[in-house]
């Protein structure tokens, strides 16, 4: 069984610790968090067997293999660090660091280690985006020539909430745009040239922001993301030969619509439990099989979506607190 | 009773003869092609008096009091300058003109000759941009955040038609493009960034582009364009207190949804016969008033829009023969 730390208690890694009991052959077995109370609180919830009052005890901890880091944004690079030191395994949550220097470092330090690294990027395991991924290598959609994907909602300006937080890598792009961008580039690689507009609110976050993506095959993809306007949400590909929509929430729909000249026809692909499952199983896969990344999320994506996003970042005015402007 | 000349026997041209049976006080007394044949087959066929084997000969037809280009787009600003100069009134089919610098000589010369002159965004005088227009304004909405507007078809390429050739000013932004710009420039205003990227196809025009407008207020404008890709085809205008969804085609929309918190409504602005109809009756009311331009659609409008466009197209690189590049 794959012995499983959880570094952070927030509300994604309470997620994560339920989507834990649907999985087989692995168990979270430790929990850290900065306090001890909020540590042990979340062990007692959840029936976790060791409490960690720091982040560094669970690092210590010589029971655990695979730490899943769910800390914030801003310390996503550190603490992946941490474990990677310690030998641990490490999937990280979303987005994999705040920029591609800091994911480039913890990349070098998996392959230091000999150590499993992947982002948590979940989307990429659901049946739905297998579904997708058959599409786009099916040929039924012929080339692709234009993917556009929206993610967008309207909270309430909250200056103390970490969304809005900029040293907690707060703004829209690195928490729901990442799921946009992660799309094209799924579905159309890397782009060879990209341009954003946003608007960078009071605090110094990006409140909402618009991403032309250009690529070498002649695909266009079309991002928009928000945490203070309601956007779509959803997704529309559009191939030579044949479209996809993807309802809302496009980051994790339970079908896709597909129209071709032959008709519409709608892929039902839900699934039972949280939809987080899928990837746990992957890291464990991956690990029982000695590797130290994922053929279906390799680390390659992970640096090439941090590095888009650091384009758009430039672009549209926002620089953590500590990043080189 | 208005005398309209037609210049153009294309497509436009016919919709709008149809269009003009619908309007009271206007009638169509002449049409004009480069070739004879052509101009008394449209005459016999719609029933217009005179047929002009030449557009010159339109401009010194003395019962003529307005004419409508509906030439290629290449050639609207010489067409519109040719009768601006004969003191004939000018409503000038969309695009207006290639770029600003037409535009702007269009102006100057309508200005001098104390004509009126108008582009033919048809869209601004639907009932269903009417009803925009007091949503924008009524406060409804509140300050508007978000505004995205597509319009794209997928054509086969077909070199030789007008869409693709870059010598007649083809490519998806000024032929279709321009509609989805118009509904975020009638919104919005006008932008302080424009960012664009597109696909310059084999013949020189754009066959995709992604727009994201920037604006003072800190709304953005999302746009996007194509002639060989099927896109939405509608629009989603995001207040802060207020959602309106815009079916497809955006340009010409019998319906508006708007959403608040406080529920969901359709509002019904459909009509009766073509749209073109209402701006025939705009042309001939501000005639009739011995105005020079239109409130609803001045031309500080259309020149703002040129500009937008010559930006965009500067981004994505495409220059039609002559501009200077």
């Amino acid at each position: 069984v794959i012995r499983w730390g959880v570094a952070g208690t927030g509300g994604i890694a309470e997620r994560f610790t339920n989507a834990m009991t649907l999985v087989d052959d692995g168990a979270i077995v430790a929990v850290a968090s900065r306090r001890d109370e909020t540590a042990r609180r979340f062990a007692e919830r959840f029936g976790i067997t060791r409490a960690h009052a720091s982040y560094e005890a669970l690092a210590a901890d010589p029971d655990v293999d695979v730490v899943y880091v769910a800390t914030p944004h801003s310390r996503h690079a550190t603490d992946t660090l941490l474990y990677l030191a310690h030998g641990k395994h490490v999937l990280c949550e979303k987005p994999f660091a705040l920029n591609g220097t800091e994911a480039r470092a913890m990349v070098a330090a998996a392959r230091e280690s000999g150590t499993f690294l992947m982002e948590a990027m979940w989307s990429r395991f659901l049946p739905s985006y297998r579904a997708l991924a058959d599409l786009r290598d099916s040929g039924t959609l012929g080339d692709l020539r234009f993917v556009e994907a929206s993610f967008g909602f309207a909270a309430p300006l909250m200056p103390e909430h970490r969304l809005f937080d900029a040293t907690l890598g707060g703004g829209s792009l690195l928490d729901v745009g990442i799921y946009p961008l992660h799309l094209c580039a799924f579905l159309l690689g890397v782009p060879d040239r990209i341009v954003a507009t946003g608007v960078v609110g009071e605090t110094g976050v990006d409140e909402q922001v618009i991403v032309g993506l250009h690529h070498e095959s002649g695909a266009l993809g079309m991002v928009s993301s928000a945490i203070r306007t309601n956007l779509r949400c959803d997704a529309r590909i559009v191939g030579e030969r044949g479209v996809v929509d993807v309802p809302a929430f496009m980051h994790c729909p339970d079908r896709l619509v597909v129209s071709t000249v032959s008709g519409s026809r709608t892929i039902e692909c839900g699934w039972e439990g949280d939809g987080l499952r899928f990837q746990i199983e992957e890291v464990q896969h991956c690990i029982g099989a000695g590797r130290t990344e994922s053929d279906v999320m390799p680390l390659r994506d992970t640096l090439a979506l941090a590095d888009v996003m650091d384009t758009i970042r430039r672009q549209i005015g926002v620089t953590y607190p500590g990043e080189h402007s």
